[in-house]
C-alpha cells in the first residue's frame, strides 16, 4: 500500500467522525506518518510512554500484559480501527502493556504534541475537539459492552457473541489468545468449542 | 442542599476539565436541571432512552442489569461522578439497565438536545468539545482499568485493589452488591474477605 493510499484510509476514518473540507485535510494530513512493522514487532512496549495515536490500515495488533512470566491478551486491533496505548497516551505516564502485531502492519500515526496543536488550532480545533470526543465515546461504548460482558455473561455466551461479532478475524488470531480474551483457560475454550459443534452438528 | 449549591457544585466539576468564564457559565448554567430522588429510586429503567447526563451533587447510585430474574451490578456513581446510561445517551437507543439510588440522592441533569445545542454554539461550542472529549476520555481511562482487572487480576487481588481505592465508599455498598461488581459469588467473597483479614490478624 502506498503512502497517498494509507494516508486517504486515516482521512476516511476520520470522516466517519466529522467530515473534513480540503482546508482542513490540508492542515492535518502534514501531521501524519505510515509505520510499517513486521509481524509480531512491538508498536509500544511496558514503561514507554505511548506518544502516537495510530490507526491500523492493513494488518492487526494485539494488546498484552505480562504477568508472572505470561502473557495475557487483552484486546485486539483491525484493519479501520484506532490503535494506541489510551492511558498513556492521555496521561503521559509509562505504560504497562505490549502492542504487538499479529502480522505484518501498517499503521498511519499521529504525535502526542501535533493533535495538542490540531485541538488549539482555530482553523480546526472545534472540529478536531469533536472527533476527539466522538471516538472517545466510540471507544466508550465498546469497553462498556466488554467490560458488561464480565459481569452478566458466562464465559460460553461471550464466546458466541465473539462468534456471531468477529467471524472472519476469529481465524487470524491464535485459540490461547482468544482464550485470554474471554478470561478463561485454553481447556476451558476448548470445551466451549466442542460443547457448541456438538449442538451445531 | 439548595439549586444555586448544586449548580455550583456541577461548574467546579465542569471546571476540573475546562475554565469556564462568567459569560460561559451563564450559557450552560441555564440548562442545567436538579433532580431529588428518594433511596431505590430509579434514575433510567430498562427500555428508557437515557436522556441526561447528570452529575451526582448528594447520594451515589448503583448500575445492574436484572438476568434470569437476577440482579447484576456493573458500577456504581458517587458524589462528584457523573452518571448517564452512556450508550443509551450516545446511541439514542433504549437502555438495557437500571440506574437506581442508593441513598437519598441529588442529580444535576442536562438533557441530550441541550448538550447537542452546546457543542455547536459558537461562543462555547470548541470549550463545551473539549469538555465533552476529556470527560469521554476520563471514562474511557476508568473502563480500561476495570477491563484490565478482568484479565490480569485475581477475584482477591481485585478486591484488595477495590479496598485501597474506594474504602470509605465501601462501607455504604451492600457486600453482594460489591461481589457482584468483582464477578463473583457473595459465597467467594466471604472467603475472600475471611482470608485478608487472617493475613492482617
Amino acid at each position: 500500500m502506498d503512502t497517498v493510499t494509507a494516508l486517504n484510509k486515516f482521512r476516511q476514518q476520520v470522516e466517519m467522525f466529522v467530515p473534513l473540507n480540503e482546508t482542513e485535510w490540508q492542515v492535518l494530513m502534514p501531521l501524519l506518518e505510515l509505520i510499517a512493522l513486521k509481524k509480531k514487532q512491538n508498536f509500544i512496549e511496558p514503561g514507554m510512554i505511548a506518544n502516537h495515536i495510530g490507526l491500523v490500515v492493513k494488518g492487526s495488533v494485539r494488546y498484552f500484559y505480562v504477568k508472572d512470566g505470561e502473557e495475557i491478551t487483552n484486546y485486539f486491533s483491525f484493519e479501520n480501527e484506532f490503535v494506541s496505548s489510551y492511558k498513556s497516551f492521555l496521561t503521559r505516564q509509562p505504560c504497562s502493556n505490549y502492542i504487538q502485531t499479529l502480522e505484518d502492519t501498517l499503521i498511519v500515526v499521529l504525535n502526542y504534541s501535533n493533535l495538542q496543536l490540531l485541538y488549539a488550532n482555530p482553523l480546526i480545533g472545534h472540529k478536531m475537539e469533536r472527533f476527539g470526543r466522538l471516538v472517545a465515546e466510540f471507544y466508550l461504548l465498546c469497553y462498556e459492552d466488554r467490560m458488561s460482558s464480565f459481569v452478566t455473561q458466562t464465559p460460553e455466551e461471550r464466546y458466541n457473541q465473539l462468534l456471531e461479532t468477529g467471524g472472519e478475524v476469529l481465524q487470524r488470531i491464535p485459540q490461547h489468545y482468544i482464550a485470554n480474551f474471554l478470561g478463561i483457560t485454553p481447556v476451558s475454550l476448548s470445551r466451549i468449542r466442542r460443547r457448541i459443534m456438538k449442538i451445531s452438528a
